[in-house]
């Protein structure tokens, strides 16, 4: 398919869809032209089981009442998709693990000066949303994993509350020491707030959403459109995931009833200031009693005042008890054996609890798994096998910190480091364009898939959807689709960054307007208005996920390509580099304004302005390692491309050759993992310790550049370097297999 | 001082203030070394005569009552000044020019469906501001040059009110055909806005403040802080300005009583629609009433609503009726008769009216102008006398439309034409950094200046002040200050874009909070809280304006360059070259992707999306005629450079030079001006026909081609070729001279 004019494959695909008479030879990666032949007529077959109606019927049960962890709908949820499951002929079963799920027991906020104001901290029901009225079962706006306390102080406005804010708040000499900080959502995910709040002194902290990034700037608000309305709150985890996620008990181990577990006070992800998430409305009267200096433009949201920053005279007290219990918690699991390499498995996941009812967030995209295993077991009717054993499953507690995904793969390590061949992810699903991120390797096989399905909008592929897209947003055109770098936030991350096991997170939206994320506006009402009315979106993706289960189970050598994955990884080596001359020469050039006085003179000498202390400047590293290891990646690269255009693939062959690539991702990983947090196994991928589910690719260098941490990163860079080596010396073993 | 490292002329000037006996040589462009020694030492005696009292006593005095042109008290300033003009030895009269000058007499606006809303349309008095209750004497909020009329219709939202905008209505399928537009302030000239909504078929107007443009998105609102509050309106002209500024009755002559007049309904400059200013307080309910699609990200403002464009279902009725009538203005103009060249003036301007009050605007700027010529009736008062004659000028009816300058530059053209050699305009003046347009000849010679003159709240001279805060910002090190080319918004234009005297316009800000500008708010209480308490920067305007006069009017020789101009405007016509390539590759780029269905595959199939038609292609145009100009010109301002070191310069030499050198400006303007607009004569500088105060640098080319008027480009290269060819023919005519 390289070099084919782009609308070609998408004629190529009408043409096989309305006359195979005509069909010209499209080969699929991994497969024979023969083979291909068969995947494309058995995935139209799989496309004419895929129905609107039952992931319809299934989101209205599911989203039915609040189902969160440990809660009775939770369980009857799990239940209900297990007994469907084995209803479709797959060995399903419930896997039970008991993980520490705390639950708000109080939750006070009040403005005590100069005026006095008691939060709401209540999300009020509608009459056009039938579920928003269940509040007896609705768990209460919180962000769970905070910790316990009881504080009062005044307040400080700290933008999004990340590193950088708190740099522009001591310019303007204020400190956060002893105070309670308040936050905007967005800039990062939402467990850095309170995490570098407490880092700085600050003994709580309050999360509020703007409604200037959710809210009414964006649209009219909910019920009478689709965003937060002034007392929507978004929940949601604070659990300090970059350091590890699941259970904060059982690191590394699956969290069974008898595990050896941490006292709590040893957990190291919990946070440790008491942290709540508030709605704009409650938020107001609080941010419009600062006073003190005026915040910087990029600050101000778009509430109807002056966006101060304090600290005070506004003072808070916050006060917040929670019931540490554990909690049972179920995954759902379906296996369908795969008739040629059982001990290959494509797993393919979506979770099912969520924080209210969460009819978009996860069941959208549970529903969508439901529809393709459903379909899978449709073909299976027939007497059709997967060559490779297919794995459904349903999570559980992903809200809290991919707590059941992350249990299950620690749990089930040693099998799955032996056969799991990828992990596709999905979780939550929208109308509009596709969005993926995942391992480099398989993008030239996701990118086949991205032009063979149709966008059920405009009848183009999803390529081309987005191509036009990009081309109208004035970017270069899109020759291939591209997968994002994986960070974190759904349950692909145990897979990947933990086991090494090449993974897949896919999604369509950016037409599906909301701000129900984590509300109790997260409804069956809420989704058919505005999320993904009809489920067209659903059907398609059951389209693009379940290709890609199909093709990677069916292969008959699986689809790993190194050209592009050499090409990506060196685009963020020559990043490093770069990032390390660009900090070299901004700390110069800063450090000169200091010395020569340019700060104090440049600022308005009426406002305090505190002129920062110069920093250590940045020495040279010596990248060659990583340069040259590189250039073995991408000799070896363009050697397997060479090997197998060349190769006669036969069956004894490719039995060999899969048991090579599929562990390829694991070359990427190393058992001691990154500084500072050794449950992170993966060097190429991670979640930042400063960004939470924003990825930092190659991070342990890079985190050592970003965060000055001079003498770790020449250590890092030979790590790295070796890291690479290795996975070149894989991929020139494959290439003798392939030959 | 070419070269010299950026410190040193501060040392050199400190250490000429401190100790005479230390004074190095630094020459004075203009002037040989013994002069230059001579005119700091005059500048000393200058400095030490300004004080701040002054100023604080006369804008109380003038600022006390509203003096907005035909008004009781205007006359009385004007009389004041006269007075004082007179006391200090200058020869001084009050100029009376006729001009159409509309004022309020019907000002409706009411929300009549689907809700009810009368607009309040008046600004609240305070008593933390004592003019402020001056309600009698105020002029009602007001556009000055709409039209009368009785409207009712349905609203539209229209952003900014550009062109630009407009392009986006139509991809939303909607038509402003019969509608009220309702735009935002800023991005353009107020009067830009309903010229470009009755082209678009619109039959009403209202511009509003949005708070995020100008109200408490910036600050505390007044009187609590400077910013403007929810009932604060812009006044000011819509007067088609880019077309002819000044009288509209009597375009290109005085119009003295006598004067012949144009019937008004041939006036070309007057409004077409009725247009009104509003506050964001009557704004809201108007937006919040509308429906239709969410405006664009960039369009949305600081009000607590959606954004939506409509039209409808907000219905509004606007009725304004005017009294249309003549009213008699008043300039002041005082002498002092220069001893040598008195038939060379320099022009040292600002206007007196104001809106209301107006103590920022324009009184800040008035009393610097009457300080500077205190303080040179103080060196006057020792014998000495400036080589060339200096004019001082207060103008009268400023605001609606340049009226007062306008009308006496048209009236004494051919006397100024041969007589002025500069003109150096004011207009408000606040605390901050020097902000200052003007022709590229006198770049280098005001550079001298920035840097002779300290920033009263660092001690630094006011260009290493501006240095820093160009570092601080990111941007390149400035090697020397330089000037902004002029647009119009100020008294400057009827000089230099009708004339061709070259112009400065100067003044400082960034420091000076405010939401006062043509309010009720812009008063001595507002100015001396916010603007510049202590009027330090009052004190450095005056040293900075007086040093432009009191060195133009010394200078042996004057102080042009044209290098700096050379490069400059070398810069402009490279601007323009990249303009076509880069609106042809635009426009290429752009009709593929509707060629190619990519708009249409984009966009949300669920919204109204009105694909844009395809745009004529670019052209290619001869360039090469601008270019040899641009040879010519930089090798003649070489050779003029080397001719003037090389030089031995005497009296008569001097005399003669001068001569040429004074009408050099007036090489760059042409009789029949630019096209459509012959009242422009400039062919480097103007207002932007769809920016208004916007400079358009080289218009009637830049012009034509963002207008895409093919036809017009070549012919205007080749006049614009023919105009700088004359310009660098004149500039060889110095060089023999100064040989």
């Amino acid at each position: 398919m390289k070099k084919t004019p782009i609308t070609l494959p998408l004629f190529l695909f009408c043409c096989l869809l309305q006359s195979a008479i005509h069909a010209q030879p499209l080969q699929l990666m991994g497969y024979s032209e023969a083979a291909s032949q068969a995947q494309i007529k058995l995935e139209q077959q799989f496309d004419s089981h895929i129905t609107t109606a039952n992931q319809d019927q299934w989101m209205k049960r599911l989203a039915a009442r609040p189902h969160h962890p440990g809660s009775a709908y939770g369980l009857e949820n799990a239940k209900f998709m297990e007994a469907l499951f084995r209803s479709w002929g797959y060995e399903t079963r419930l896997e039970e693990f008991f993980v520490l799920f705390p639950t708000p027991k109080v939750r006070k906020l009040e403005l005590v000066s100069p005026t006095k104001y008691t939060a709401v901290l209540q999300e009020p029901p509608f009459k056009e949303d039938a579920t928003s009225g269940q509040t007896k079962e609705q768990l209460p706006t919180y962000n769970c994993f905070s910790a316990d306390g009881d504080v009062t102080a005044e307040l400080v406005f700290v933008n999004y509350g990340v590193p950088a804010d708190y740099e522009e708040l001591e310019k303007r000499g204020i400190d956060v020491k002893g105070k309670i900080v308040i936050a905007k959502y967005g800039g990062s995910w939402r467990g850095i707030k309170p995490k570098v709040a407490a880092e700085k002194g600050a003994i709580g902290c309050l999360i509020y959403s703007d409604p200037e990034g959710d809210g009414y700037f964006h649209g009219d608000v909910y019920p009478k459109g689709a965003f937060k309305n002034d007392q929507g709150v978004q929940r949601g985890s604070v659990l300090d995931m970059p350091i590890y996620p699941g259970d904060p008990l059982t690191p590394g181990i699956g969290a069974t009833k008898d595990a050896k577990r941490l006292e709590r006070a040893d957990a190291t992800t919990l946070m440790t200031i008491p942290v709540l998430p508030i709605s704009y409305g409650d938020a107001k009267p609080l941010l419009a009693a600062l006073s003190g200096p005026v915040a910087p433009e990029s600050w101000r949201g778009a509430l109807p005042i002056t966006y101060h920053i304090g600290p005070g005279p506004a003072r808070v007290h916050l006060k917040l008890e929670f019931d540490w219990k554990l909690t049972p918690i179920y995954n759902v699991i379906a296996m369908m054996k795969g008739s040629e390499y059982p001990d290959e498995w494509v797993i393919r996941g979506n979770h099912h609890d969520a924080w209210v009812n969460g009819a978009s967030d996860p069941i959208s995209g549970m529903v969508a798994v439901m529809e393709e295993a459903r379909a899978v077991s449709e073909l299976a009717k027939t007497g059709w096998r997967p060559k490779r054993t297919i794995v459904y499953c349903g999570w559980d507690a992903e809200e809290p910190g991919l707590l059941g995904s992350t249990e299950w793969a620690e749990h089930h390590a040693a099998e799955l480091t032996q056969k799991a061949v990828a992990y596709i992810n999905t979780d939550g699903n929208g109308r509009g364009f596709l969005y993926a991120s995942g391992s480099h390797t398989f993008e030239k096989f996701f990118d086949q898939i991205t032009r063979a399905v149709t966008d059920p909008q405009t009848g183009i592929s999803i390529f081309d959807r987005i191509k036009a897209r990009d081309l109208v947003d004035g970017k270069a055109e899109p020759k291939s689709f591209k997968l994002g770098a994986m960070g974190s936030g759904s349950d692909y991350t145990p897979f990947i960054q933990h086991l090494g096991i090449a993974a897949f997170n896919l999604g369509f939206g950016g037409e599906d307007d909301g701000g129900e994320y984590h509300t109790i506006y997260d409804s069956y009402d809420h989704f058919t208005r505005f999320k993904d009315p009809g489920f067209h979106y659903g059907v398609t993706l059951v389209k693009v996920a379940g290709r890609t289960t199909l093709r990677l189970a069916n292969a008959e050598y699986l689809p790993l390509e190194f050209q592009n994955s050499a090409q990506t990884i060196g685009g963020y080596v020559e990043d490093l580099m770069k990032l390390a001359d660009n900090m070299r020469e901004q700390t110069q050039k800063q450090n000169r304004l200091i010395r020569e006085g340019h700060y104090k003179y440049a600022a308005d000498p009426t406002l305090t302005f505190i002129v920062p202390a110069p920093k250590d400047e940045v020495p040279y590293f010596n990248f060659a390692p990583l340069q040259n290891a590189m250039a073995r990646l991408k000799d070896q690269a363009d050697a397997y491309e060479k090997a197998l255009s060349n190769s006669k693939m036969n069956k004894e062959k490719a039995a060999v050759l899969n048991q090579l690539l599929k562990n390829m991702e694991r070359a990427l990983t190393r058992s001691h993992g990154l500084p500072g947090r050794p449950w992170y196994k993966h060097h190429i991928y991670a979640p930042g310790q400063y960004t939470g589910y924003g990825v930092k690719t190659l991070p342990a260098v890079r985190e050592a550049i970003e965060q000055r941490q001079w003498k770790e990163v020449q250590p890092q860079i030979d790590i790295l370097a070796e890291v690479l080596t290795t996975f070149a010396k894989e991929i020139e073993k494959a290439v003798l297999f392939a030959r």
